[in-house]
């Protein structure tokens, strides 16, 4: 892959920073954040501005440019992409290693005296303004809102907003009704006494409606806002989707309703103005609930002794913990997912030899196979499809600059995953269809006990996920042997494949508690730069666990996994397990047996269940 | 132990809360927390004002006393403490339980409208003023500085603050001389660009000049703050304490020194005038550094444009990383203390079963045979001597009315140190001179799998302690049982027993990494309230470890214990031991037994010596 060349647009970028046009006075460093105006991982063409201007098209980082630099902070997953695909203009800055400087410290270290730093602040977090415009302000300089965003300025073919049609889901699928949902959120607000709720998140306004969309790709979700108030509903969105008899019938916009479940619907482009009017004319003592994540315009369009901010909204909570439908959705999701992904490698194993199967054709098979699985929407995020040192980069995406042809030689990565109507799921797969290496089995090994540690992990109720990161390690340290991500993050229920508030990293502290009913990932790796990466990754449900002693009533939980996919026991070193992970990996294969041959009968699809049969043969550990 | 009585005191307390003699207003909340003007943990009699009020008199607490209440926050080592040392006037906040309210947030929902809090600015520190002020005003009340202590008002026989002489600490216990620690202070302050910088802990002002005092009980310090400069060094200090010839040689206070190194002594009680003149005269720039705990008193002092705030200052993270001749010390010190130990546990073994010994007469019996090594000073903390349930009583003392006989029939957990002039020490364990039961056999072994998890650790450079804690806890996870403490702290040398900025606890996340040649203890427990406690603590020195593959030259890292007192056998059930667990404690004995046994030869104990041979005889695993 080729690094993008950026010294024009830089060039212009640097013009429009000092233009009275753009800016009242100019600005000596402008900032240009990852996400969009909901703070999204994922986001549209559009908003795409990061990748735009620097060529990095990780979906984490920071860019910031002044008139002399141009540095990007992103983080361990994305060290070596990043490095490829920007050109000498660019300075990266490694998140995470010692000696990486923050970006306030680096712009402190860089700026002359008294300088302006220039961001949008529709896009920038208000919890990061403040971080950011406090240690600028300490050192001398100002941190200043650009009304218009100045990458757009430069941004000549920048594509349209996207504005697709909503799919509704009912009962069967959410288990709550969206009234149901408002009355539980009106709750929470009573409790905190706050008026207003202002649902600036994406995926949470999609949740609270029980709607869908396809604005961002592998998230199916819409742009839009809403504001929720003791007594009124309105929801921010654009185009005719309100005007779906479908979408009027589920929203009930055409019924006589209590006025407290009356939906109005107003333009997207309004949300800022109507929260202006809300905050000037609130009482004191009345309060508006925003997501400290909020953008900073939103955010400032309510008086500061208005405002109640938390890090996680009520909504972000309740989302996270599945109720029944969902986790039963959940599980038909990844039945069906592991079909599609036992015919893939069965069919891989037949066509890798022949030298003919690229990281492209089996992305693109994997997609294939999903896709003739009942209710399948979407992929839900591109699939890292890697053979040998692509392996080691940990967010890969084959592109036919760089796109490896599989071979019997090589460790093959997969990680990949589907939106269904009826759930979410992300699973990787590390294979070899040839003879793997004493030290590739090695490496495999520690990653599955890693993995095993954690999701038999027995741990007490109100235990937050990122004490259980090091479980997933502790075999790699060791030996000598990390890798330089989380081991598992959030995951919704047909919504985005990356969700607060519970995870399991090493990054995190303010991650909520586990409880039974979220669902997370559990997916540590080993990556190799130059030669092959590892990655072994399940969907796992938090459940509640049985324990000889349940400290004190207290409860305990554990994991169950909902991903149902065998793991190559080619790769393991058995002698390297003890007899209590032995026991582990064939019990769990026997799951999967069960499980999905069941439904590879039914569907009768009779080589990939003979695949999973042999597969699935149980380990046999020297005593 | 019976509850103080407090009906009167708190009566007296909500007067001078009224008076217009100590209040410009009155104010309806007065906040008495734990610490000293210096933010210490154990503190001089004189400070008690919170053990004074309310009767408890654990290491950590928080009591704020409104009209109505009388509230005490506390964690979960001292829930049963408190519970009986306070009577009914007082309510009990579990801190670290869900559904605890913060101080803040109780203040907020009991306080009538506008109220204003009181605290003493000298003892409340500055992020803690902060957080609890911004938390205040956001609901309408004020958190008001109140110069005249109130507790001290009523306090009638409260005993003067002491002024004990100095010991000074030549090169071979410290290493570094304290013109050296002066250059390097100096050379962190020049990479800050700060001008001054303000000692206020009292561990910190100790070390940095290699003296040693005993105004505050178990902690070999003095009351003092120093102020450096880039060409000056301010300590302010009372008494004759100076006049002491072997200090001012120390200090070469009477010798021709360069200007930058030559100390100019002044009164203690002159630190806020000289902070407040030196911030009076600072230009824009000039930066004053101070520990962000410092008192809000002396931060004050500094107009907010000048302060620099940190955690941990350069001190405190210097002095956790300790030299070559620092951890020789810490060797020696606890060859002596295992040499105590070992003569103790041979005579419990005799004694307890004739019914004789007391609780408190197994503390003094520790105590007589730790004063008979070479260079004791004191005890480092309150020996925990505690049997049956009285165990369960997390940091329990015995007293009188609590003093329970050890029996044949109890546990009985002894957690205690001592401060050697060349070391400090801090040990737990736990004994049965008669036959524990299965269930104490099987808990006693999950605490040792969890010490040995952490003990046997390697993990990377750069990690930090708290990543570490879930090892201690998962093998008594597992059977669903846990402990509501942190499994350890950083150890000072010839210093405080706590000590930051290191330690391995959930609680914690803004810990600094560990490094080689830091020093924390490894203390897992478990606690059956009304029944028994266990904990297994050794002190453990942070080294590089061997690794296969060492993290790719990043380096790792493992522990090395200090303590070498043998671990009791009869009370571990073998057969939960894995091999490798079962190897590490064979590993263990077979070092105290040489290294503790040679010393008990030296020092001719050979009835004890006969104790630690049979001790440490090899545990045998059925296959």
């Amino acid at each position: 892959m080729s690094p993008k060349i950026t010294t024009e647009l830089l060039k212009q970028l640097r013009q429009v920073m000092k233009s009275p046009k753009y800016v009242q006075e100019p600005v000596q460093a402008y900032i240009v954040p990852s996400g969009d105006a909901h703070q999204s991982e994922y986001i549209a063409p559009c908003d795409c501005r990061r990748a735009f201007i620097s060529g990095f098209d990780g979906s984490a980082g920071t860019a910031i440019v002044t008139e002399q630099h141009a540095a990007m902070w992103t983080d361990g997953r994305y060290f070596l992409q990043a490095a490829h695909q920007m050109d000498n203009n660019w300075t990266l800055m490694k998140m995470g290693l010692k000696d990486t400087p923050t970006q306030e410290d680096w712009l402190v270290s860089v700026l002359p005296e008294g300088s302006k730093v220039g961001v949008d602040p529709f896009i920038i977090p208000a919890d990061q303004w403040k971080r950011m415009s406090k240690a600028l302000r300490s050192a001398g300089h100002d941190l200043v809102p650009v009304k218009e965003n100045l990458i757009d300025t430069i941004w000549t073919d920048c594509p349209q907003r996207p504005c697709k049609p909503l799919i509704t889901l009912d009962l069967s699928y959410t288990g709550v009704s969206w009234r149901d949902k408002i009355v539980a959120l009106r709750s929470k607000m009573a409790e905190r006494k706050v008026l207003w709720f202002v649902v600036t998140a994406l995926d949470e306004v999609a949740w609270l409606f029980n709607l869908r969309g396809s604005d961002v790709e592998y998230n199916p979700v819409f742009f839009a806002y809403a504001v929720i108030g003791m007594n009124t509903i309105r929801l921010f969105i654009d185009g005719d989707r309100m005007m779906d008899p479908a979408v009027r019938e589920h929203l009930q916009l055409d019924s006589t309703l209590e006025p407290e479940f009356k939906i109005q619907v107003m333009p997207y482009g309004s949300i800022l103005s109507e929260l202006q009017a809300i905050g000037a004319g609130l009482s004191p003592k009345e309060k508006v609930w925003l997501s400290d994540k909020a953008s900073y315009a939103l955010t400032e369009a309510i008086p500061k002794a208005y405002r109640y901010l938390t890090p996680y909204t009520p909504i972000c909570i309740a989302k996270a913990v599945k109720n029944s439908s969902e986790t039963e959705g959940m599980r038909r999701a990844h039945i069906k997912d592991a079909v599609a992904l036992c015919e893939l490698f069965n069919w891989l194993e037949k066509e890798v030899p022949k030298g003919t199967v690229t990281e492209i054709i089996a992305a693109d098979k994997a997609e294939e196979f999903r896709s003739q699985q009942k209710d399948f929407v979407e992929l839900s995020f591109a699939t890292i499809s890697s053979t040998g040192p692509n392996g080691a980069i940990i967010h890969y995406k084959p592109v036919p600059e760089t796109n490896r042809t599989l071979s019997v030689n090589e460790i093959y990565l997969l990680d990949s995953g589907a939106q269904y109507k009826d759930g979410t799921t992300d699973v990787t797969r590390t294979m070899h269809f040839g003879t793997p290496s004493a030290y590739e089995k090695e490496c495999f090994t520690y990653v599955l006990k890693g993995h095993i540690a954690v999701s038999a992990a027995i741990f007490p109720n109100g235990t937050k996920g990122h004490l259980l990161d090091s479980f997933a390690r502790s075999a790699l340290w060791d030996c000598g042997l990390d890798y330089l991500h989380g081991t598992g993050h959030g995951v919704g229920s047909f919504l985005n494949v990356h969700e607060g508030p519970c995870g399991i990293s090493y990054k995190t502290f303010a991650d909520e508690p586990l409880e039974a009913g979220m669902i997370v990932s559990d997916e540590p790796g080993y990556y190799e730069d130059g030669s092959f990466g590892i990655r072994i990754e399940n969907v796992v449900l938090v459940i509640p666990a049985e324990t000889k002693y349940n400290f004190k009533n207290r409860g305990s939980l554990t994991f169950e996994p909902l991903t149902l996919v065998p793991i190559q026991t080619k790769m393991i070193d058995v002698n390297l397990l003890t007899q209590k992970e032995c026991d582990w990996v064939n019990d769990y294969h026997q799951k999967c047996r069960e499980v999905i041959g069941a439904e590879l009968e039914r569907q009768g699809r009779h080589e990939a269940l003979r695949w999973l049969i042999r597969e699935t043969e149980p380990l046999i550990r020297a005593q």
